[in-house]
C-alpha cells in the first residue's frame, strides 16, 4: 500500500505541476491556458507509463484507453485538471488520478478486463475564465452551442474561439469531438464533495442521486448617483440601500426552506457590481448575481419567483428601478439508478459507509448523463473547502475512492 | 444682459472644451490630464482677453490678476476646472467662470478697484484619479504632505509625482507654490450646491457656514469562500450575508439622527469590493467604504463609533471577522463670519433670498480658510445632480452668483 501511496503523491504533484501541495497561492490552471496544457501532458505521460493508448480529440479532451478488444464495449471514467484562479489541487485532479490509479492497481495484479476501459481528462470544466463550464464534455456529447460560446470573452476580451485556436486546436473542427452513443457503455466520475455532508452523516463515500443545476439571476437596481456630502438623507435614491436587504432575504429564505423541505436548496448572492463605486458618490446602480440550486427543479424555480416578488415590493416602496434577468435555468440531472446500486454494493462489499446525496455543484458527468448511463462518486474533502488553496483530500479518502473504482471496473468488465 | 449671456455660454463651452453642453457622456478632465491642461489654457485665454495678468505657480495653479497697485492688498476668488470621470460641466467651472464674468462686468462699466483682484484656477481639485483631493489649494497653503501624496497611484499605477512631471511641472519645486499669509487679504469661492437645499428652502443663493469634512471608514469582513452549490446553508460563513445589514443600518441611523439633531449628518456606504466575486463561490471577503459627514465633528465621530459597536455585534453573532480602519478623520472647517455677513448684505441689497447652510462636499476653500478669511457661495443646480453628465446650472442662477460676486468685489475693493 505504501508503494501505491508514494505513486499517488508523486502523480498528484505531477498533475498539479508542483513539487509540493502546500502552496499558499493554490493552483491556477485556467481553461485553455498553457498550465492546463502542461497538466494534460502530465496526464498523457502517466497514462503512457501505464501502457495505455493516449490520444486527444478535436475538443482537446485527453483520452487514455486500456484497449483489450476493438469490438468490445468501452466503459469510461473521467474528470478534469483545469482549476479556478487560486484554486485547490484536488477538484478534478482527484478523479483523473483515481481512475489512473485504479487501472494501475488492476494491471499490477494482472487483471484482464473483457471490455475496454477509457479514462477521459476533460478540457475546460471550470467556468472561472469564460463563465462557461464543462466545454470539453459538452463538445463530447454534442451539447456545445458553438456559435454562442465561441464569442464569449474572458476578462481580457479574448473569445473562447480565439483561446481554443491559441491553445493549438482547430475551432472549425471542435464539433467532431462528438461521440456517438454506441462508442461507450457507461460513464463514471469521482470528485471531491466540496461540502461536508459525507462526514456530517458519518459516511466515507457519497453516492450521488442527481446534480442540481442552477438557476442564475442577475438583479439590476437603478437609483440615482449623487454627491455623498451634499445630498441629504431624505433626498436619496441609493441603489445599495434599496437592494442590500435582498442579500439577507435570499439567505434567510433558503435556510427556512431547508427546514421544511426534504430536498435541499442553496441560494447565494455571490457577485456584485456597484457603480460608480467611489467614496464620495452615492451608489447609483448595482448588479447582483444570484445562484440558486436544488435537484428539485420546482423548488428552485419557485425560489426565483419569490425573489422577483420581493424585488417588486422594493421597487414599489423605494424609488429605484429593478430589473431581473434569468441568466441560466437548466433542469437538474438525475443519475443512473443501476450504477448507483452497483456503487452501493461495491461500497458494502468493501465495508465503506455510504451517504446518498445530491450534488450542488455541476460536473462533467451531467453532460455525459445525457448520452450514457452515468454515475458520480464523492470522496470527502477537508472541512468542505474547495476552489481555495486550502482544498484538501487525504490519501486515505482518495484510496477508498480508488478501491471503489477498481472494484467497479472489475464488475463491469468481467467476462 | 443678453450680451453677457452669450459671453457666458461661449466661455462655459470653452472651459469645457466643447461645442455643446448637452453631452450624454458628460465631461472627463482628470487631475493632471491633458484635458485639465487644455481647460487651463482656455482659462488663460479668457483672462488675457479681459486684460488680466496671467501666470502659473509651481503647483500648476493658474492665476489671473487685475493688478491696480503692487503695494495694495489683493482679494482672491477661485475654483477649479478638473472633473470626475463622466462628470458635469459646472462643478468647478461655474466658480471660475463667475469670477471671470464679474471682473468683465466691472471692467465693462469702467470700475476702478482700489485693491488687486486675483482669480485662481486651482489644479486637481477632484479625488477621482488619485483618491486625493484639492492638490492645488493644498500646495498653495502649505498643506501638501508631499512625500506621502507623491507616491499615491492612480488605477494605472502612475504616481502623483510622475503625473505632475508628465504634466510639465517640477515635482521638486511644488512646495514653492506656497503663498504667505500677507499676499492675500481674503478668499472666496462660488460653487454649485450639488444638493437641493437652496431650492427646498425657497432661496436663490446659499451662504455656507462651514464645510463638513468626512470621516471615512473601511470595513473589512472575512468569512469563508466556498462552493455555492455544495455548501449547505447551515454551514456557511458568507461575508456578504454578515455585512449587508450594515448598509441599511448606516442609512437608517443617519436618517434618524437628522430627525433629532439640528446639525445635519449624511452617511453612505459608497464602495464595495467583494472577493472572489464569481457566480459559484460564496463571498469570502468583503470591504465596504463608508463616508460620514457633518459640520458637527462630535456627531460624525459618534456615528463612526456606532458603526464599530454594530460591527462588534455582527462579529459576535456570526462567525466572521470584522476589522475597521479609519481612512480619513478631519475636523470640519468653519468659514469667516464677517464674509458671511457681507455676502448676506449683498444678497439683501440685490433682492436674492438666501439660505444659510453647511457644505457636505469639500472644496478648495476649506484649505484656503486655514490661512485667510474665506467665504463660500452656493448657486442651485438642477435636482441637486452633480458628478454626472446631467449636472446643470441655469444661466439665470449663474448670473445671480455673478451679481453677488461683482457687488462683493466692489465693496471689498472700494477706496
Amino acid at each position: 500500500m505504501s508503494e501505491m501511496f508514494d505513486w499517488l503523491e508523486e502523480k498528484l504533484k505531477a498533475l498539479n505541476l508542483t513539487d509540493t501541495m502546500d502552496r499558499p497561492e493554490g493552483f491556477t490552471r485556467l481553461s485553455f491556458s498553457p498550465e492546463e496544457k502542461a497538466s494534460h501532458a502530465q496526464f498523457r505521460k502517466i497514462a503512457e507509463e501505464l501502457g495505455l493508448a493516449v490520444s486527444e480529440d478535436e475538443a482537446g479532451n485527453q483520452w487514455a484507453v486500456w484497449e483489450v478488444d476493438k469490438e468490445a464495449p468501452t466503459i469510461a471514467l473521467g474528470s478534469h485538471v483545469d482549476t479556478v484562479v487560486n484554486g485547490g489541487g484536488y477538484d478534478g485532479v482527484a478523479g483523473v488520478l483515481s481512475a489512473l490509479a485504479a487501472v494501475k492497481a488492476l494491471k499490477d495484479k494482472g487483471y484482464q478486463p473483457a471490455k475496454n476501459i477509457a479514462i477521459i481528462c476533460f478540457i475546460s470544466e471550470e467556468s472561472a475564465r469564460f463563465g462557461v463550464s464543462t466545454i470539453g464534455s459538452k463538445a463530447l456529447t454534442g451539447q456545445l452551442e458553438k456559435d454562442e460560446i465561441g464569442e464569449v470573452t474572458d476578462s481580457d476580451g479574448i473569445t473562447v474561439r480565439e483561446a481554443v485556436s491559441e491553445y493549438g486546436l482547430n475551432w472549425s473542427k471542435i464539433e467532431e469531438a462528438e461521440l456517438s452513443a454506441e462508442k461507450l457503455e457507461s460513464f463514471m466520475e469521482l470528485h471531491i464533495e466540496q461540502g461536508t455532508q459525507i462526514v456530517e452523516n458519518r459516511a466515507e463515500i457519497g453516492i450521488v442521486n442527481g446534480v442540481a443545476c442552477p438557476v442564475r439571476l442577475k438583479v439590476r437596481a437603478k437609483g440615482m448617483a449623487n454627491h455623498t456630502g451634499s445630498t441629504p438623507m431624505h433626498n436619496r435614491k441609493d441603489a445599495f440601500v434599496a437592494i442590500a436587504p435582498l442579500v439577507n432575504f435570499v439567505s434567510d429564505e433558503a435556510a427556512r426552506l431547508n427546514r421544511i423541505h426534504k430536498s435541499p436548496l442553496v441560494a447565494t448572492v455571490s457577485t456584485i457590481e456597484l457603480k460608480p463605486n467611489v467614496m464620495n458618490v452615492i451608489p447609483g446602480e448595482i448588479e447582483l448575481g444570484i445562484d440558486i440550486r436544488s435537484v428539485d427543479d420546482q423548488l428552485k424555480r419557485d425560489f426565483a419567483s419569490k425573489i422577483k416578488v420581493y424585488c417588486d415590493r422594493i421597487e414599489q416602496e423605494i424609488q429605484v428601478m429593478i430589473d431581473i434577468t434569468t441568466l441560466v435555468d437548466n433542469d437538474s440531472v438525475l443519475l443512473d439508478s443501476v450504477i448507483q446500486q452497483k456503487l452501493s454494493s461495491v461500497c458494502d462489499e468493501l465495508g465503506y459507509d455510504t451517504f446518498h446525496m445530491d450534488s450542488g455543484a455541476g460536473h462533467d458527468v451531467m453532460n455525459m448523463a445525457a448520452r450514457w448511463p452515468s454515475g458520480l462518486l464523492f470522496i470527502p474533502c477537508k472541512e468542505g473547502i474547495s476552489h481555495h488553496p486550502k482544498e484538501f483530500a487525504s490519501m486515505r479518502d482518495i484510496s477508498k475512492g480508488i478501491q471503489v473504482i477498481q472494484r467497479f471496473f472489475e464488475i463491469e468488465t468481467e467476462l
